[in-house]
């Protein structure tokens, strides 16, 4: 693969795949959606499915890895890092292109972010945060306990991922990546509850940086003290599952 | 393929998309349903898994477009248009027979449609608005960001759906309507919000036909004003796609 | 096929599918359930699922009808009518052992099915009806509204089936039946509100025999008035469906 | 397969298996987790995708059975007994490991189950029962009927197991371990309710030992009065789901 169609296929993939992740996020969060408060397995599906998306569509073209924790864990057991820095670049683009889409797509709903809207009328509706739809917030801030959240739950990703390469036929059907997305699917119902989930840096930053700069009404706090344990949890969390992987397989 | 074989493919296969979808619309909407508000979570399935149940059942006869947003977004990438009017007219065929079909399939629960019926003697209980059922609704009136939604939207559904084929192993293991129906089923989960997801000029619009002719007690306005958005944002959408496709693959 | 393994698959699949379909009835509306409440995208996916389970354990030796009604559309459809009564019988006896096993399985909660219990102390609590957990019961009773409603899901069943196989590889990829399998969680979903969806001639008479006669505390009504509807509708939806795929493929 | 390879691969699998499934019991009961409360059909697929994600990563090495009544289930079909106390082995310490994972990645929560927290500033918020996330407690107190509950469900899980690798294209199409998992989703939905189907005598056992040793705040009882049941059921329906595989099939 050239290193064109890499970016490409990265840009494109994860564009999409934050366009769904956010999108859920919004459809569950922000007032005047139509799913709103549809609850954990909404978000949970929601960005599995965006994993599927974005994983089938660049697969042609970069493989669709879609993650630097991913691109990170396949480094640390190939030992090939000369198109890594094309993968995250890619990545990182197609982060916030996919967060700016989400923010076109629930435009009308952001706009409406305000105190008592003439859409209802009601002006006891209060305006809600919407760090949420772009990155992850945690329920309990804890730096120590979040950070070990998204170790785990990142390892919990890459090393099946690594693993789910030997088994037989599942590249050749082509559900391989049917696979990965309903694991992330899992990830989410299982082991979301404590951070939201992150467990890839740049679904993490690049969506942050664009909802420091967007002009949302009541938009909230972008929490840049948090930002730092999203992006490390994950590469270590899939650097780790790298080294596990090598050792026992 | 005939042309006899894709319009009774399209017709069939339509017909059973509109049937699972607007079903599942009525299954939770109308009262007197088993599935009344049980939420997103069961619309954004049912709709898929009429994609599934229609592209299935149309692809050995027409390959199953079942959306002349698929078609425009193929026919722009391949650049052959000779079939284009016969898929179109067997989908918009299909469509209104769906939605005729869906009527029947809950005509007990339509017909109850009135204030405190015999049925549970229960005076307090109000008719609710029914073309939800059929057509899509926005939750906030805005033209131009409705439409943005619905291109948005779409493209995210075309522009997968172009690039699924180039998986290796996808097609011959005849998962890929599979995958296109959990493709479906995320975009309702997470781009469905704003305007309840029409993806589909004919999907809309031969529905919003029938529920102007159909005698439903209370059925409430048909909504023409609007009418059009479902039509132009999936068209512009699938379009867009497809260039989108050629450029980048 | 011999008639025995014919006899032995549909007995122990169709046992499994009541067992699973009975199963998440009764996890869903009996007390002291922990799925009590848990919603039609419960009942919906749970039917589905003992279908997956059902027809891939019986495949191996009679193919996995478990339905009269894609015995009938098969047999309307390749005029072979000389094993139907060796599918139907299965199904029906399998049927009654599975209407058990679920009676067994929930054995502590059907016991419990008295005004107030000592298990909570809670002399509120009222018994509710059993017989949904066994067999269908119509929201609105309306004869002819309810018989259209099971023959169109019933075709919505069988027509996607016989197609079904003629989609390239989807067979020997060994994925029909996970398809068929999603297909009835669709049906579930946007079909089964007005009459909870029998669509199935044995699986709801064998279990409303068992209901008949099982020892449940306050059992309510078996309901015999409407027993007809859930076994014509769906013998009429799957020969329909026999005669539709014929003309059209 | 070598003594080690299968020890690793189940030490592994079940670790993943356990993570995912106490972690999604942590998910939905534990306060001030963003999936708290999100019901049934979370906990479901939460265990399903569990399976998934330990047995797709584990397939290469062991095989991935995860599960001593599914190896009890197999050796007494094939009467290879050899290697069932490696396979055992590894699943016994996987499910401790897999305990611990879940309890450092929901440590916040955890250590927040105590009355009236900091975070909330809510003095009305009461401690939780913590059992539940890491073994399963009947709802109704009843050891023959919970028993025969997890008889009846475990028997439900290993015969279509074994049944599975009997359909052709299956295996090598590499989609067996999803059918798997979505089986399980199934029993979690349908046959869940009385006793939350721990299906797995090491799932339950082994996290109970750990449960019984960390340090918990308010953790409660572990329950060792019940614990032989969910031990001796699913070891109970292991074994009968191998004789009537080799009587039937």
């Amino acid at each position: 693969m050239s290193n064109g169609d890499i970016f490409v296929g990265e840009v494109i993939g994860t564009a999409i795949l934050i366009l769904f992740g956010a999108g859920v996020c919004a459809a569950v969060t922000l007032r005047y959606s139509k799913a709103r408060a549809s609850g954990w397995v909404v978000i949970s599906f929601g960005w599995g499915f965006g994993v599927l998306a974005g994983a089938y569509t660049a697969a042609p073209l970069s493989g669709g890895h879609l993650n630097p924790a991913v691109t990170l864990g396949i480094a640390v057991d190939t030992g090939e890092w000369g198109k890594v820095w094309v993968y995250v670049l890619g990545q990182f683009v197609g982060a916030m292109l996919g967060a700016v889409l989400c923010y076109l797509a629930y435009f009308a709903q952001f706009q409406a972010n305000v105190r008592g809207t003439a859409t209802t009328g009601d002006s006891a509706d209060e305006p809600v945060p919407t760090l949420g739809v772009f990155s992850t917030v945690p329920e309990i801030r804890n730096p120590a306990a979040n950070l070990v959240t998204e170790i785990i739950a990142t390892a919990a990703l890459v090393l099946p991922i690594l693993a789910f390469g030997l088994t037989e036929g599942l590249g050749e059907s082509g559900t391989l990546v049917l696979i990965v997305s309903l694991l992330v699917v899992g990830i989410g119902l299982s082991l979301g509850g404590p951070t939201g989930y992150a467990i890839n840096p740049t679904r993490d930053l690049g969506p942050r940086i664009v909802h420091t700069f967007l002009p949302i009404p009541n938009k909230g706090t972008s929490d840049w003290g948090y930002a730092w344990i999203p992006v490390a949890g994950p590469l270590i969390g899939g650097a780790l599952a790298g080294l596990v992987y090598n050792a026992a397989f």
